[in-house]
């Protein structure tokens, strides 16, 4: 429930539209997409007005490019693409004017131009798009790179899989259906396979649209809520947080995306009380180990009788939250379970995904510090990272990129 | 719209609860589950008495089991384990009583015994977990085999990879929240460790709950409307066509699971006509091409002014339907799409899946038959193959494989 959301108060001034949708949704075209009209009756038929799920639309146009304010879907894929040898400035601007086209139609229920299977674009579900640019493509481009698009520094709990790191060109897909979903990534994929080939795919998940009251912080595979302390869409301090204020990415931002293994078997073996103090906050509802609720602000200043922090300085909460209020990023992760191999039961972890309008600035001194120590680290391991900078939106008529490329 | 699904006696007698929910949850408990009751009002705050579709609870106790007259949930797993060699009857007995205590409590939506992450249990969305018996299992606990119990015969169309064939004990585990699924998945692995290991898996997916209107026939991801002519849960039709009625078996079944790959590059070059051919069906609404809507009844008579069978003779629905209506199965298939390697966009198809009382009399004459014959071929191929023996449901107190077992 909103009004429990407590000690945010961004999150207090934003609307329940916001809440159900993401800020996108506010603008443009969201009096069609206040959706979930379902009216069972008692007697158990469905009402025929309903604006299902699977009609919401998520405007493309924009400011800002969807997928990073909107609410999380309960499906995502996150793919890169290494450009071809041959392409050039030229080519670029003409594969982001395809996929722009692509991403503006699918997102709003069409098929792609060409489309085969229109059909399967019927239900967008709150399908996004999101369009990275890797080093090597700005470099393409002979725009001017931000310092820090670039790989990550090593850090000394990596244990990189060349396999999920870099690329030039990421798309991040996102729908609360699967079937929309895998269509509109064929899609995109197939537009771009002349000028580029595929990196990698990491393919993830978050709860089921419809199974949880909206606005209900996810939890992670490890149970816990996961997402608590994060900027709220909509607010001026989401849009610090987040958005580049100047140059090509003026509007835009960055994307880090960090595939973590998660080894659930050693979890598992981990008490209740190991876990509160890991993590700094209760298992059961997320409220620091200073509160009683999940929104209570931590109080790092309580200590126990015997003089202990309450939240111990190694949790990944105390490690995680800086002293210096412009060190924050927004998190927008997707959990992921693989078929596992071999005697093991699941191959399962986190996509960490953030967002921030400097990694270095914002995301570096993080990372570094739960590399420091963050007891987490015993059980989670990072195999894959990856930095892109996220253009602004562009308007109709435009294409993702155009500040780079035109 | 149930109204519209014209046709098909047996689907007109059905209720609406039977479509929203399968027919396992028109029995206990379903007056909890009668869900997606939320109203949004115009000022968009949702009202508190929502029962969320998290919280929808089939079954899991009962005649049979639950997963197979159940309205097919978003997202489901199939999991095929191979039995340790020092696995015996006892042992069987004890696998099988745990597995079915830790389904009884996950589909409840409460944790699995020692479950370290009962929260990830607490919105089942439906899950429901179905066990089948490979003829290894069988042999193992000294049972009567029924003698479909076995590979099925070699086909033509057939390039089955070895990696996606057989199994000892299939588990399909269902359910419409992702996250809910990996965990139930997880603790049904972890609990079956010490006596197998995992032969294959296969994950799959259909539209999300909520994303299209409750009864809507799915798309598969040629687009095809896929699942039309189908018993109807609930029916006599239904019964007869799935269930065994002696032996250790009653109340059982028997379960095909063919992994078939579909070329959607080759399908896409295929324009609408050949689409409407191949199926004998048109790709835009389902319709027969005899008729105008989806549950029509197709005129395999009808010719066109030159002669020629309107619904052609190489089209999969002429093919698929014999004139025999006992040789009649229960589909209820999954759609795939795994992370495609090297310059495929796309590694996609069916999870074909079909429930028969005898996989001899009623599904491999029709498999026969598309073996001889169907346009389909040009896109489709069966990679993998597998059957299993379904047994009964069991009551409380009891598990399942209990009539084998004790
Ligand atoms: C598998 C890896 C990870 C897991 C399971 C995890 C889990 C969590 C959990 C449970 C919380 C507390 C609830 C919340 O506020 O969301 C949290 C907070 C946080 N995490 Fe992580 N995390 C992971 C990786 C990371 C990484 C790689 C970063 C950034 C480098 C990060 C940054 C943060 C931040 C900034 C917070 C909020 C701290 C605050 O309250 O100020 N996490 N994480
Ligand atoms: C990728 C593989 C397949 C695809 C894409 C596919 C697709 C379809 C489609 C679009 C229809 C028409 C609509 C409907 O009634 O559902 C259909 C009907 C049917 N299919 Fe398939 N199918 C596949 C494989 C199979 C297999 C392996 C079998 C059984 C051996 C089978 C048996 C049937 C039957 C019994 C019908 C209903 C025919 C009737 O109207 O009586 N299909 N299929």
């Amino acid at each position: 429930m909103p009004a429990d959301r407590g000690s945010d108060p961004g999150r207090r001034g934003s609307t329940r539209r916001q809440f159900l949708f993401g800020g996108a949704v506010a603008g443009v075209g969201a009096a069609a997409a206040v959706g979930v009209d379902y009216a069972v009756n008692n007697g158990g038929s469905v009402a025929a007005s309903v604006p299902l799920n699977g009609d919401t639309v998520v405007p493309f146009f924009g400011n800002h490019q969807a997928g990073i304010d909107t609410d999380a879907q309960a499906n995502g894929v996150f793919i890169a693409l290494d450009l071809r040898p041959e392409v050039d400035r030229d080519a670029l601007r003409r594969l982001m004017r395809i996929l722009s086209d692509d991403a503006a139609r699918l997102t709003q229920g069409e098929g792609a131009l060409a489309d085969s299977e229109p059909e399967l674009a019927t239900t967008p579900a709150r399908l996004t798009v999101t369009f990275g640019f890797g080093p090597g493509l700005v470099a393409r481009a002979s725009g001017a790179a931000p310092t820090w698009l670039r790989p990550l520094p090593a850090f000394g709990i990596d244990r990189l899989q060349p396999e999920f790191g870099d690329g030039d060109l990421l798309m991040q897909i996102a729908s609360d259906d699967p079937i929309t979903l895998a269509h509109a990534t064929r899609m995109l994929l197939k537009d771009s396979r002349t000028f580029a080939t595929v990196r990698w795919t990491q393919r993830g998940f978050r709860q089921a649209y419809g199974s949880v009251k909206p606005g209900t912080t996810m939890r992670n595979l490890f149970g816990q809520i996961d997402g608590t302390t994060n900027p709220v869409p909509g607010t001026t301090d989401f849009d610090s947080v987040v958005w580049i204020e100047d140059g090509w990415l003026a509007a835009g931002t960055s994307i880090v995306i960090r595939r973590t293994h998660m080894d659930l078997d050693k979890w598992d073996r981990l008490d209740r009380g190991g876990r509160d103090q890991s993590i700094g906050r209760f298992h059961s509802n997320g409220a620091p180990l200073t509160g009683t609720d999940e929104f209570d602000e931590p109080d790092f200043d309580a200590t126990t009788s015997i003089g202990f922090p309450v939240i111990p300085e190694f949790s990944h909460l105390r490690r995680a939250r800086s002293d210096d209020p412009t060190e924050r990023i927004f998190r927008r992760a997707y959990n992921y379970d693989d078929a596992p191999s071999g005697d093991r039961v699941s191959d399962s972890g986190l996509i960490f995904v953030s967002f921030q309008a400097d990694v270095d600035r914002q995301f570096v001194p993080i990372q570094r510090r739960l590399d420091e120590l963050d007891l987490l680290n015993e059980w989670t391991t990072p195999i894959g990272s990856a930095v892109f900078a996220v253009p602004p939106g562009c308007a109709r008529g435009g294409y993702v990129g155009e500040t780079l490329l035109s």
